[in-house]
């Protein structure tokens, strides 16, 4: 017997009946606001991916060599190709570009709850706008792409941060350039770490003066609002970077003014523990969490406004979130938020017999051609079966070919919820189906 | 800079959206005839594929080893993962098994016009049941499918041919197993070989009576009727397989009159022409071709009642087609079938100033809560630029709050067709946004 491979799903339509939802929603909502959807080859070429994540990554993918020798990929992740299509048209292209996915991605990892080797992801990007008001329509989408699933306030948060603040904060401290990010990819960890290990790590890993950076990092995570962090900042009185400090904290006024005038105040939670360990971002970074249940991350992103020049491209700010179906599916299904998957069918044909099925496939044949949903038995079979079988099917309809029926140019239109029936013609029924 | 693979497509907006209105026209036409969706992995056991198609066939795929020592190969098609989910369940789901799949498919041949390394096919199959009816259903929703897009008999026609039908001539020429199925091999490039490179063939390839064979096999493909096929087999007179001839064009009759009832006859072109290499047909082969322009293939399939036992399940009649979106594409743009791939927007907000802006975004996230695809300028400009992006973007209504609509809390609905104002509020730019 043949099995799936490790880490991949097989769909049985109830469960793709699920996915699609997933898909349709997120397609939806994505173009409420108005964003188009994109999409490029699962395969890449291996470079492309190694350009933006470095050679670590290569342990973690479906990678291989083609028959033409050509070092291939399937994809991990959307974003690559994002920045290479924007990219190869960066000159002419009309800014903003406001584009979504829906991509599989795959990465060889050990397969988990929660962690597959494939999933698939919405990606939403907005490229070719700095300011904060880009921010805040790409955490616009977010929000109102869980709203639209049905989850609410009560089950997941927004939680918001910003690497540039703690790069200023580092700056404080006289840590810049590389051994800034070193520290920040310590502190990345700081919700799982003691603080003896954290004061090991930036020994080991050359960070110069890691009592004062995590007594600092440690009262800046504790800032739970935008004012907490003005009054921590401003408490630090005069520095080379105070300046700077205020400049981005009037960002952060600005991007938080227009999350509230879109109405999503209350989802915002701002929490510097945030930082994401990637090192391609650079601004304001961002994660939802659900609050309900294991606590886990349902979708993330934040600006990385160095990616499409990294690539060779012209340079291109950009804001952007992913978000895979396993976490947000099961999350859904908790909530029971996800939909029946049972078909929908619009009408099951009872046929009398072998005379009757002509009149009845040609009506069929004209139904299904307006788009109407309808099954019947392909062998012919007892009323009482085939009522059987109608009941089973979910049918709003059960349409009856009787002898009689057909003798008189009519069929007999049964409302499987009511059970009320009555006589009509083709157009009639047609009329009624597509009601 | 990074350049696509050969042979596999960038999908820009416009070209997404082609794709997609393919995608959702292939799935609302299957839906109609009660058709399942289900899909598979994209990445399966390099033996899966070995098993349906032979060891010949690892010369076209994209296979490797993974990082588990996993032979592994990107589905080339959807076929035999259909059989293993269904052979996997064949127990216990519920017959007949009507199910579709749409899915990206790749091999690695020569990147040609027509023929990519990733392309998408749209399956449907039908398993469970071995009657006409069964290939009649199928037969339906391939040429419903083809006219859901605009196609008539003016642009295709469906060429309807019968592997079983040609085994009992071969039979009737002494011709039996493996010699049968290479004589039919041969005869199945009969349409573009010269009589001599036919018999030099069969002389080569061990298939007695090379001669007769292709006399006979000319006389069939020269029957362009039920009829006429009728009168060819007559005209041999008794044999041995004469009553399982007789069998088995009464079964002709029955696939044929349930077309002709779905009202499909002047789509069918009885043409034994076609053979279809694959040896797992079994029974009726068909293929859509297009009668405009290339006449290229549309779509094919066929009966394969032996692949899920062949996989190691139970026994399971099984009839379906495969269609793709790279020809069918090319007729559609060809025939001027194609929709406008412009996004559809409801509105372009106008916004007078920054105090507007907080009001407008209010309202944008109201309406697009609701649905509606709404879009506005995320930097604040004049007046007359707004509305020259308004006009641009193509959406219906622009919506206008300038310094007096928004202090008398209204809004101005401007329709883009006809340039016609309203002041509204919230409320009822909602309603007419809806409507």
């Amino acid at each position: 017997m043949f099995q799936t491979l490790p880490g991949f799903r097989e769909f049985y339509p109830e469960d793709c009946a699920i996915r699609n939802y997933l898909f349709a929603t997120w397609r939806a909502s994505a173009q409420s606001f108005a964003f188009q959807e994109f999409d490029g080859p699962l395969l890449e070429p291996l470079e492309l991916i190694t350009a933006k994540s470095g050679d670590e990554i290569v342990g973690q993918l479906f990678n291989f060599e083609d028959k033409g020798g050509r070092g291939v990929t399937l994809r991990p992740e959307l974003t690559p190709t994002l920045a290479r299509l924007v990219g190869a048209k960066a000159g002419s292209i009309k800014r903003p570009v406001k584009w979504f996915g829906i991509a599989e991605n795959f990465r060889y990892e050990k397969p988990q709850k929660g962690r597959l080797r494939s999933h698939y992801q919405f990606n939403a990007d907005l490229l070719g706008e700095t300011s904060p008001a880009a921010d805040a329509e790409i955490i616009g989408l977010l929000i109102g792409t869980l709203c639209a699933f049905g989850l609410t306030r009560e089950q997941f948060v927004l939680r918001l941060s910003d690497r540039d603040l703690w790069l200023l904060l580092l700056e404080q401290q006289g840590l810049t350039g590389d051994t800034a990010l070193t520290a920040l990819n310590i502190i990345d960890k700081m919700e799982r770490e003691t603080p003896e290990a954290m004061l090991k790590a930036f020994s080991e890993r050359g960070v110069p003066g890691g009592e004062t950076v995590l007594e600092q990092a440690t009262a800046l995570v504790a800032c739970d609002s935008l004012e907490a962090v003005e009054a921590f900042f401003a408490g630090k009185g005069e520095s080379a970077v105070a300046e700077r400090v205020t400049a981005r904290l009037a960002q952060w006024r600005e991007l938080l003014g227009h999350l509230d005038a879109m109405g999503l105040a209350d989802f915002i939670r701002v929490d510097l523990s945030i930082v994401r360990g990637l090192a391609y971002y650079t601004g304001f970074v961002f994660e939802a969490f659900q609050t309900v249940g294991k606590g886990r991350a349902l979708a993330g992103g934040g600006r990385y406004d160095h990616l499409v020049e990294k690539l060779g491209y012209q340079s291109m700010p950009a804001v952007g979130f992913g978000m895979g179906d396993v976490t947000l599916r099961d999350l859904l299904e908790d909530c029971k938020l996800l939909p029946d998957p049972k078909p929908e069918l619009d009408a099951y044909v009872v046929i009398g017999g072998e005379a009757e099925r002509v009149v009845a496939l040609r009506d069929v044949a004209r139904f299904r051609a307006q788009g109407i949903k309808v099954d019947y038995g392909l062998k012919q079979q007892g009323f009482g079966k085939q009522f059987k079988t109608a009941g089973a099917s979910g049918a709003r309809f059960a349409l009856i070919y009787g002898q009689e029926e057909v003798a008189a140019g009519k069929l007999k239109l049964r409302d499987m919820s009511s059970g009320e029936e009555e006589l009509v013609d083709a157009e009639g029924a047609l009329a009624r189906l597509s009601a």
